[in-house]
């Protein structure tokens, strides 16, 4: 190491040992480990001035050697899309609270949307033996399910069910549901002339989409003009230009579903400078109801989905599996709520 | 384990080892470990074999084991206060980042904005060996301190610069400054009659806070009705309510910073709905420059902050340490950029 000594205040101590913990309890180095492994076996005393000394100087159990020791690593890994996602913020935290409660550490990876590498995360968070994992979905590569499979720790496949078989254990909603579900909403509400914006276009976006397509279709509503899709990831500002896109192929357009909410709150923004008043000349909907989706005006219409329920639930699984116990219903799907409000 | 066959598909299998490979492949165990570990000194067919039959089987090598035997642990803890703030979402993608590209993995832990809860994460995170740790800010428990001092590994303090001294490297910028600049600002624009709203009050809100209502003092403007904050987390529907509180403690306000944009958006949403025109009857600014804030009806102006900047510079220098690289500057002041608009 190339580093000054003034840079390298916490290297130049040196990591604490166990027998700096010793001499300064005064105890040997057994009794300090049966203190700190087993405290039943040594007095109060004991106890007391090995805690003493632990803190004082900082002392780091070693977690790598029990690990070894075949007992838990106490982490668990989570695989998702996006970890700057609001809609993933609230599904970690799910996980993060339970997780965390009962003293287990959170491996954090971001796939950005690849299948590839979500393959290669997961093939790397499995070199640290965590003792369970949590992914994203059902739609995953092959090599990525051999793994899983191999790995012999509880897997949670979370955020969507209903697709396809789980690899072992599934918490999440049906999207094609919610899609068709909003679909049903619009043509009950009169509207005739329907758009949907998408993007990143993921797995759960193509599902909803597509649910939302088939009711349209079976109502003799589904016009290609009007389905305004693109992989860019989504952003507030995406979701104003998308509506001008959709606006120029199909100008007597009279509602519109956005696949999440910020792009719809973006063709809030954008109807509110072009003046085109909401419901009234455009309906608009949403997908996950945020936290903003009830107070932006007009307050909007939206899918609300579970995503911190489901977080919870995956890790709450998890748990539950790492402490023996049987699941008996290995697919859980939480539902959704379509939230009807003053946009359509 | 409790758990029905049906359920253990993951788990009948067992967890694939270095011998099963070896059968496979055709080599010992031995042949196994080189072409995984040393694979120079194995001939191509040989590494060729292993790792189709590493593939094939969905073996994950040992990782705590290599930790042990000295190695690096390859993943870095860190621990910021809430895990579901846009704010820290940006953070983060920062870190991650650099990290995955580099082949580490991130242990990611929530403070909830509390200083004990950080505490005793940074103790438990450290007992997992990271390789490096990046924590939030530069108030914390001594205890906190003593720990990372003794660790033995770098440690980067992230999101503010200058309040004290660092206990290794530090990237941030200065959140008085910061709120300094926002009152300068509001004063050169004529407003006289200048709130406060604030939320959550952690460390660097209050900074915030600080520096703007020194400049406030400082020209003869400072009034205490103005200033309306509240411990409660952060979110848009609070910005409206305390807007509520704000207006009715000091009816002639004619300008207000929030200390995040969530609670700007809240405003402005709040003045749409009590028909206050902004900026006309009420400026309003925010804080942190998130993406929506450009697309707003009115712009809001906001303080640009470095988000991902900070995250990315913090594990570009932890990188760099391991690498053995000197570092000329460990504290690293990254600036903000105020962002007039329309709202103020």
């Amino acid at each position: 190491m190339a580093n000054s000594p003034s840079q390298n205040r916490s290297r130049s101590k040196g990591r604490v040992t166990l027998s700096d913990v010793a001499s300064m309890a005064g105890v040997s180095s057994m009794t300090v480990s049966r203190a700190l492994n087993d405290p039943e076996r040594v007095s109060e005393q004991v106890r007391d001035r090995v805690r003493e000394a632990v803190e004082a100087l900082g002392y780091i159990p070693n977690r790598a050697a029990r690990s070894l020791a075949g007992q838990r690593s106490y982490s668990i890994a989570v695989v998702i899309p996006s970890v700057s996602n609001a809609v993933f913020s609230n599904v970690i935290k799910g996980i993060y609270d339970v997780c965390s409660a009962r003293g287990y550490e959170m491996l954090m990876g971001n796939t950005y949307y690849s299948v590839q590498q979500e393959s290669s995360l997961i093939a790397k968070f499995l070199t640290h033996h965590p003792d369970g994992i949590i992914v994203t979905g059902l739609n995953m590569a092959d090599s990525a399910r051999t793994l899983l499979q191999g790995a012999g720790i509880p897997v949670v496949q979370l955020m969507e069910v209903g697709e396809s078989e789980p690899i072992d254990l599934n918490v999440g909603i049906s999207h094609r549901d919610a899609g068709a579900a909003m679909a049903r909403y619009m043509l009950d509400k009169g509207y005739r002339h329907i758009g949907v914006l998408g993007a990143q276009m993921d797995h759960r976006a193509q599902r909803r989409i597509q649910g939302f397509i088939d009711v349209l279709a079976a109502a003799g509503r589904y016009d290609e003009r009007r389905i305004v899709a693109t992989p860019e990831p989504s952003t507030v500002r995406l979701g104003g230009l998308l509506l001008g896109d959709l606006l120029a192929a199909a100008p007597d357009t009279d509602a519109v579903f956005c696949i999440n909410d910020d792009l719809a709150y973006g063709v809030i923004y954008e109807c509110q400078r072009r003046h085109i008043r909401i419901p009234q000349q455009l309906a608009v909907a949403g997908f996950n109801d945020l936290e903003a989706s009830s107070c932006i005006n007009p307050s909007l219409t939206s899918v609300s989905t579970p995503l911190y329920e489901m977080g919870k639930t995956a890790a709450d699984m998890l748990m539950r599996r790492l402490n023996g116990e049987h699941i008996e219903q290995p697919v859980v799907d939480l539902g959704f709520k379509l939230q009807a409000r003053d946009s359509a």
